[in-house]
Order: C-alpha cells, then structure tokens, then sequence
C-alpha cells in the first residue's frame, strides 16, 4: 500500500511510546491521545489522571486575579451597550488595561501579567460568561494578534513591541485572511520582496476580516516571499512579518457589519508598497506557514474555555426560568422535555469544560504535540455553545427571543466561531487527515519492518497480535484500569471498545482506499466524529474519576454526567463507524453527490415544483 | 387497561376506514395517515398518490397572480430597509394592498383574492423566499388574526369586518398570549363578563408577544366566560371575541425589540373594561379553545410553504458560492464536506415542500383530520429551514457571518419559528400524545369486542391477526404497491417496515405504562421523532413516484432525493424505536431527570470547576 496524502504537508510519522522499538522510521513520540487512537492505540498519559499544570501559589494569584476580574464584568462592562456602540465602551477598555487583560500572557519582565495557559484559560472564561464581543476583541489581540511575537519573536522584537502591547497601548491585530484565500491559507497572495540592499521588504496585499483590523497599530501579516529551495529553484513560500500601521501605506476599511460581536472591529486591511525592515521577519524567512498554524493552535484552548463561560452564563439563565416557569399546573422543570435539554445542557458544558483544562495543562506541562486536541476543543466548543444557547432560548420561550433577555445576543455572537480560526469542516477534515495519515504510516512501518531482516520480531509480533485480535473483535487488551474510578468501569470499556473499533476502521479504511482515503470527505467526516466522541469519553471519564475520587460534593452527579455521554458517544461512535463500512450508506453518499451535483448546476433546488412553477 | 390521559381533552376514539366495523365506539372515520400509523395502520388516501386540489383554471389564476408577486418582492420590496426601519416601508405596504395581499383567502364577493389553501400555499412560498418579516405581518393579520372570522364567524360578523380587513384598510391581530399563559393556552385570566342586560361582555385582561399587535384595528381576543355546564354548575370556559380598538380600553404597549422578524411589529395588548357587543362573541360561549386551536391548525400550512421559500432562496446563494469559489485548487462544490451539506439542503427543502402542498392540497379535499399532519409541517418545516439556512451560513464561511450577504438576517427571522404558534417541544408531544391516544382507544376497542358477545369475530380475528404478526416481527401485510413507483420500492419497503416497528412500539408502551405514558415525555418524544420521519418518507415516496410516473426532467434527481431521505429516516426510526425498549436507554433518561434536577436546585451548573473556583 501506497500512503502519501495529498492536501497535508507531509507528517512526521510515528509510533507510540508504549509500541516504539520495531522500525527506525521513528522521527518523533507522541503521547497525544487522539493521534494515537487513530492507530487503535490508547496512550492515556495526557488525559488521565485528570492534569494541573497549576502549583499552589499559581492557584492563589490566579484566584487573586479572578475576583477584580468577575468584578469589573459584572459592574463595569456593558455587553448591550458596547455592541450598540459598535466598540468597546471607553471606561470599559481603560478598567481592562488597568486589569492587565491586554497581557495576560506576556512576561511580567515585559509589562504582562505572565499567565500560564490554564490560568490564562480561567481568566477568559470569566470573558466569555460575559461578553464575547471584549472576548474577540482581547483575543484578536494576544491569543492570534501578538501571539507569533510571543512565541518566534526575537529577544529585540520582544523588547520592542510586547511592553506596549501588554498595557494596551497598542493594539494587534492578526492578518492571515485574504478574499481568495480563506480555509486554504497558504494559498495567499499578498506579497513581500526584499529589498537589493537587503534592508526591507516591500509589502504588497490586501486581508479581510482582520478582527481588530481598523483599530490596530501592529500586524502579524503573512505573505510570500520568494525563497532559495534545495535544488536552488527559487520558491515562494510564506513568511510572517511584524508591521507597524506607522510604517506608511497601511490603511485598513469601515468597520464590517456583523451578524454579532458587534463591538469587535472587524476590518480589510490594505498593504501598498509598506516598507518592512528585514529584522520585523518573524519566525523567519518561509517559515510563515508554521508560524500561522503554531498560533492559531496555541490560540485555541482559550476558545474552548470561553465558550465553557458563556455556556455556564446561559445555563444559569434556563435554570432560573425552568425553576419559575408554571404551565399545565406544574413548573416547567417538572416536564421531562425541559429536563432533557437542562441535562444535555450540563453535558455539553462537562465536556467543553473538561477539554478546555485538559488541553491548557497539557500546553502547560510542554506537550508538544497537541494540535489535534486543540482543533477538537475547538470544533467541540463552538458547537456546544451554539447548541446550548439555542436550547436555552427554546427553553425560555418566547421570551428568549426578546432582546431583552440578553440570549439572543449570545447567539449571534457564538455563530462566528464555528467558522473562524479553521472552519469546523476544515478541521474535522485536518484532524481525521492528520490522524489517518498517522495510522497510515504506523501501518508502512509495519510492512516494511515485516520485509526487513533487521525488524524486531517481538515488537512485530506484538503490534499483529492486537492488530488481529481487533481484527477478530477480541479486545486489544488496553485498558484504563486503575486510570478510571471503578463506578466507571463500564464506561471506561465503553471508551476502550470504541478505540479498538476505530482502529479497525481506520485500518479498514486504509487497505480499501490507499491514499484515495484522502478524497473521502464523507468517510473523514464519520471518522473525525468519532474521534471527536472518543476523546470527549476519554476527558470525562478522567475528570468524573477525580471527583469521585477526591469525594467532591458533586462527585455523583458528574458520574451521571459521564455515564450518560458515554452511553450516548458510545452509541454514536459505533453508528458512524459502522456506516463508513455499510454498502447502503455508501450509496447514499453517492447518491448526495449527485444531488449536491444537480443543484449546483442548477443554481439552486432542482426538484420540480409540485405545480410545475 | 385502562386509557384516559391527562393534558387532552379527551378525544374521539376511532378505527380507519379500512378496518372499521367491530365497534360501536367508532365516533369518527380518519384518512389522517400520521393518526392511524399509531395504530400500526398505514392508510395511504390523503398522501398517495400525490394530492392537487386546483383545476386547470385555478391553477392558470394561481399563475396570473405569482408573477406581479414575484416581481413586486424582487423589484419593490427591501427586506433590509424594512428591517432597518422596523416596520414595512409604506410604498411597500401600499403595493401589497394593491397585489391583494392581505386578503388572499376572503371570498371574493367580500373583497378578497378568495383563494384555496393550495394557492395561497404557492403565494406565501414567494414571501417566505424574499421577506419572512413582511410575512409576519401578513400571516399574523389573515392566516390567523382574522382566521377567526373566516372559519367560525356569523354571515353578518364576516359581511361587517373581513371586505376592510381583505382591502388591508383595517389589520387584525390574534390576542391568545398572556404572561402566564404561553403553551398552556387553557390558562389564560383575561376575562370576560356578560352584562345584565345581555348586550355587551366586559373585557379585561393583558396579553403579550401579539404580532400586529400595535398596529391592529381588530383582535381575536380569547378570554374566560362563565358558562353553566351540563351539571348546572357556572365554569370557566373560554370563548372568542371580535374586538375593535374602536371601543375603546384597547391599549398597546411599544413595539418589542427582537431578533428577528423586525419589520414586524410585536406589542403587548391590553383591554382595560372593553365594551364588546355580544354579537362580536365567535364561535359560541365557551367555545373559544377549539376556535383557538381551529385557527392554528388551520394556519400552520401556510409556514411550511413560506419556510420552503425561504430554502429555496438561501440555497441559490450556496449553490452559487459553492460554484464559483475555489480553494485547494478546486472549486468547493467539488468537494465532498460541502457536497453533503447541499445535499442535505436539497432534502429538507423537499421533505418540507412536499409537506406544505400535501397538507394544503388536504385541506381543500375537505379532509377533516389534518391536525397531526400541520404539526408536523410546522415542526419540520421550521427546523428545516433553521439547519439549511445554518449550513448555507457555513458554506459561505466568514462572508455568511456579514450582514451584505443577506443570511445572517434570516436566520435571526427563522428562531422564532421553532417557538411561536405552539413551540416545537410541545407540538412533539401533541403529536404523539394525540397518536397514542388513538391507538390506546383502538386497543381499548380490542379489548372490549374480544369481551362483548356482540363483537364481530372476523374483524377481531383480523386485528389480532396482524398485531400478533407484527409481535413476531413479520410484515403485518400493509403495503405500497401500486402507489409507489417501483423504482422506490426498496424505499417502500422501509416505510411499511416502520410504519409495523411504529405499531408495534407504541402498542408496547401501551401495555407497559398505560396512563403513565402521558407523562412520559423521553418516550413520546422519540416517537414523535419516528412519526415525524415517517410521514416525511410518506411524502416524498408519493411526490417522486409521481415525478417518476410523469417522467419529469428531474425525475431521477428526485429519485435519489427520496432514496436517500427514506434510507437515512429508516435508520433514525429504528433507533428511537429501539431506544425506548432499551434499559440502558431508559437508565440515560433517569439520569438526565437527575442531572436537569441538581442544575435546577444549583441555580446552574453544578459540576466542580476543575481549578474548584
């Protein structure tokens, strides 16, 4: 079998630690949970037990910071007024510069107030409980905007732009986005050429929907530079660069008309002829597509943990009206209808929760390879808080269509996060690409170790043995006993079972399609939900395990929590990956490709009218 | 067994046509194909073959007037400057007096366009696609605000108010709403008092969310009258009033600021001592429930219509994004993500057109029991047009999020659909509550002919016959043939299966709980999903065989459309009506009562934080 995908820059490949030793092939060890599953293997290092990246004294200054912090929000910020205003009320942003949230993970030797990631998670859930309009406006700034400086820049770069950054003196903004160039970002025209002295580059491009785009001083822009290559060819490839609205020749347009986070400036951000000094490169030269991809999957977690606020702020919302509310004689929280929503409510926000503090610790613990984690917290997040927001409102009725209830506005503000930073398509699509293109190398290495007089036999022999046992549907034999508290054990199994399922799969998959596997869209699709499924088994069942075992007054309602989304996961895991395999279901996807076909075609719906017009 | 669920009234038990004849408590016959699949009866009159109720020269008037409608939407009509502006532009409003608009169904002689439900369908569909806030206000004031009057109004009630209302002279608004009072509509406290003299009621009372409401001239008012009962005692029952601003004590508050919907106005309306004649009483003394529900029933059809518009329309803008946009080096509708998005589009979209030109056609055949039929309509059709429009946001990815591209303002239209004129949640349960109902009565019917010397043995021995069939798993002998083209069978198949599954699950939980089915809202809701998917495969067998027979261009399109709808519905009916038989599933539904329960009690989520703060 052939395995070289084509939409990916090609992946290191690798096996886990827990199987490494039969293939020199090894370029790198990952304990990333997902990545791993995709091979039918469960490495649970990053997710049980459940981490904290957090010593005691980090927990007391953030504990510290939390309170001003849901302070200022609760008394000062003004979610109706700022999104009438269209920015961010003047007192508003001077009270949030005086909180440090401008830099909250810039170096205190740098003017920031130096969060860790999961601190840096709390503080911005705290946002995201209260406004998600200052929450992109924060965001577009640290977490995309000046995020590269933090993480390529230069000690000079640093020095030279983070402090005022971090007070808020100025503003970043993060310039990726162009009219043609949307999910596929290396696709971008926007140029810059150096200069023959070698000084400067000449920066040529337009971006649009720059988040903070109008309203910035500093840019993280990318565009092509053309570059020497190995063969001598001279290439373009992307690089970053630091650009100061001071520079000349940057202009930026009206501020957009959003569907939501209305007081966020979004604007078109025009680069003619601006002279950028060649020591402004950042991360340096062609390396811009890894300076992008590292910042939006550094920014991620804080998405997550966003969304895990404005889902605990509407919760609270359908709690009250749900306790208050009399029809037919009885409150409505009596009605298992209700019920149903309030629960799945709770789950959605237990999982996006959970994500969000397993990710940021696993960043904080130096975790290298987490992107997949990341794009699922991401994808997951937005969903859930779309889903419980749009619950709420049915919950409340009538009611939660007023503006006045305040739910409305949440709406629109969360409908933007399913499409920026990686559309959830495009990322289901790169999770399930990355994680069968990884299983897809496992299983080369496996033949060619098979070929090779020099393959360890042992580890060969091990890998067929549970490759055939799950073949064969005899458990792989891993486990997570002694990692899950044992009021979970059949939840727990649950999550094993699904591992060797998707495994097999994935496996299945490989030897059908070789590398048309990824073409298949439709099949990606079912795997990447799967996926996202298992991990959110897998962090669950981690976190109800410490308050189980910690006895935490809400030890046994987050047991129910958990047993009840595995048994629902489950179930859905087993469906989506019993579909990719069905004959029927493959049919239907033919059969929507053909129909999608006729209407594009058509220019819209090519059903005949019942009446003929 | 015994039978008498609690929130029904109680309704007339009844066998179909086709198996009539072994009771004498059959009160009524019902062709309504959702009300006997409860039974496990597929009687296929009102759907197969695909009903039309206009003749040529209807259908040629229907013709005349949806041209000068469609240009007048396309060329005058400016959805975003009637946003903007909060109400409809008055060039606009004068246009659409001059099309007829606001008395599309009032007979001719007194006024109207005097057209059949079909053909209003087909109009409404063309407001739906352009302006769903004009279509608001135009479905507020006639397909419900003066509804009253067309359906249960007195010759002189009709001659006096509908020619003003038909002209848009006068706006009518439907007053049912009240504080206390949103599902539960028998709750209502505005009250009504009878003078001494006999001559006039005293109104007072206050209602809320009325659309028209600040702008009307004539309400259908709901209000509580005292009533002797047959036992002599005085009760409350409701009954309806034509009200006029003109007698005064009619007093609207501002208009509500919404999501959506904003040209049209929404206001409080209150009757503070209303003089009303009592010849303006609708419908009889206490007959004001069954008015209310008449009208709603009746107006549902025109929703669905509208909401296809509304699909047809947002899925020209995919179809033309998808088009004409490239990334990765393709254009994207040659993708496989977005392929199955339209798909899915094109699905709903004729699922739901489907259900709105069946269940109109229905009403002008004179079929009586159409009720469970509209619900279905208005629920899918609403949640129809919220997903498509949904994804057709995605699709367009960032531009989908900017108010130029026109969507972000229909979805923000669309929320209330899953809300107003009974909320989804409760037309579900109407639905399979009604459906249960019906075959409890059946089974009680059974049970009584198998007691009574007098029952007809052949008829009883033939119900038993093919309920024991169906226990045992084989086909109860229902069948499609000769209605469904045979290119569809295998599609058939599927949904005489469901339809013995149906039978067969309800007929299960009958036994199980007996009256307390009525409470169990996990389980009817799971139901509801079932006969909501099976009545959209009904359809959509019926409208492609049809296509097929006539061998339309689209035919084949529309046979991979049905194809794949009943594929996909076969499989989601088999999983609800495998989930309420299952322990498992119903352990998940005890811990969701416990989990809605403990975030009530908690005010919210009631999880530990991970950081415990």
């Amino acid at each position: 079998m052939k395995w070289s995908p084509k939409p990916l820059p090609s992946l290191p490949c690798c096996v886990t630690h827990q199987r490494a030793g039969y293939s020199s092939d090894v370029e790198m060890e990952s304990t990333s949970f997902v990545r791993n599953i995709f091979n039918g293997q469960l490495v649970p290092d990053n997710v049980f037990p459940f981490p904290s990246a957090l010593t005691e004294e980090e927990t007391q200054s953030l504990r510290a910071l939390l309170d001003p912090c849901t302070r200022f929000f609760e008394e000062v910020n003004n979610p109706a007024a700022n999104e009438k205003l269209e920015s961010i009320e003047e007192a508003t942003l001077a009270g949030l510069k005086d909180l440090g949230a401008f830099g909250l993970q810039v170096p205190e030797e740098l003017g920031g107030t130096g969060l860790k990631n999961s601190q840096y998670a709390r503080i911005v859930e705290v946002v995201g409980l209260h406004d998600l309009g200052v929450g992109i406006s924060l965001g577009a700034h640290q977490s995309i905007g000046f995020k590269g400086i933090l993480l390529f820049g230069t000690p000079s770069q640093k020095e030279k732009y983070l402090p005022k950054l971090a007070s808020g003196e100025t503003v970043a903004a993060f310039c990726l986005t162009e009219p043609a160039s949307g999910s596929d970002a290396a696709s971008i025209r926007t140029v810059a050429d150096l200069s023959p002295c070698g000084k400067f580059y000449t920066l040529n491009g337009e971006k649009i929907w720059i988040s903070n785009g109008g309203i910035a001083e500093i840019f993280t822009v990318f565009a092509k530079t053309p570059i020497k290559v190995e063969t001598g060819e001279m290439k373009e490839r992307i690089s970053a660069f630091i650009v100061e609205r001071a520079f000349g020749g940057v202009t930026s347009g009206p501020p957009e008309k959003k569907m939501g986070i209305k007081c966020s400036n979004t604007a078109e951000v025009h680069f003619d002829n601006v002279k950028v000094p060649a020591e402004n490169l950042l991360g340096g030269l062609g390396k811009g597509f890894k300076v992008a991809m590292n910042i939006l999957n550094n920014g991620r977690f804080g998405m997550a943990s966003a969304l895990a606020g404005t889902m605990r702020g509407v919760i609270i919302k359908a709690a009250d009206h749900a306790a208050n509310r009399t029809q037919f004689g009885d409150k409505i929280s009596n009605y298992g209808a209700i019920q149903e929503k309030i629960a799945r409510m709770a789950m959605l926000h237990y999982v996006t929760e959970s994500m969000a503090y397993v990710l940021s610790a696993n960043m904080d613990m130096k975790v290298t390879d987490y992107k997949l984690e990341a794009a699922i917290s991401k994808i997951f997040a937005s969903e859930a808080a779309w889903h419980v927001t749009d619950e709420v409102i049915q919950v409340l009725g009538g009611m939660g269509y007023m503006q006045e209830a305040g739910i409305e506005k949440i709406m629109r503000d969360l409908r933007i996060f399913r499409i920026f930073e990686g559309t959830n398509d495009i990322l289901r699509l790169f999770v399930a690409l990355t994680g069968v293109q990884y299983a897809g190398g496992c299983l080369k290495n496996l033949q060619k170790s098979i070929m090779s007089p020099l393959g360890n036999v042992r580890a060969i022999l091990s890998e067929i043995g549970w490759r055939m046992k799950r073949k064969v549907g005899i458990s792989s034999g891993f486990s997570l006993r002694g990692l899950v508290h044992s009021d979970l054990d059949s939840s727990a199994v649950q999550l094993t079972k699904a591992v060797d399922l998707l495994g097999e799969a994935v496996e299945s998959l490989l030897l059908k399609f070789g590398t048309r596997l990824t073409d298949k869209q439709f099949h990606l699709k079912r795997v990447a939900d799967a996926v996202i499924d298992m991990y959110a088994m897998a962090v669950v069942l981690s976190r109800a395990s410490r308050a189980l075992s910690l006895k935490l007054a809400s030890a046994e309602h987050e047991k129910l929590l958990c047993w009840t989304w595995c048994h629902e996961a489950y179930e859905r895991v087993k469906a989506n990956l019993r579909a990719v395999k069905s004959s029927t279901w493959n049919q239907s996807c033919s059969n929507m490709k053909l129909i999608s076909h006729a209407v594009v075609q058509n220019k819209g719906v090519y059903a005949t009218h019942p009446f003929g017009f």
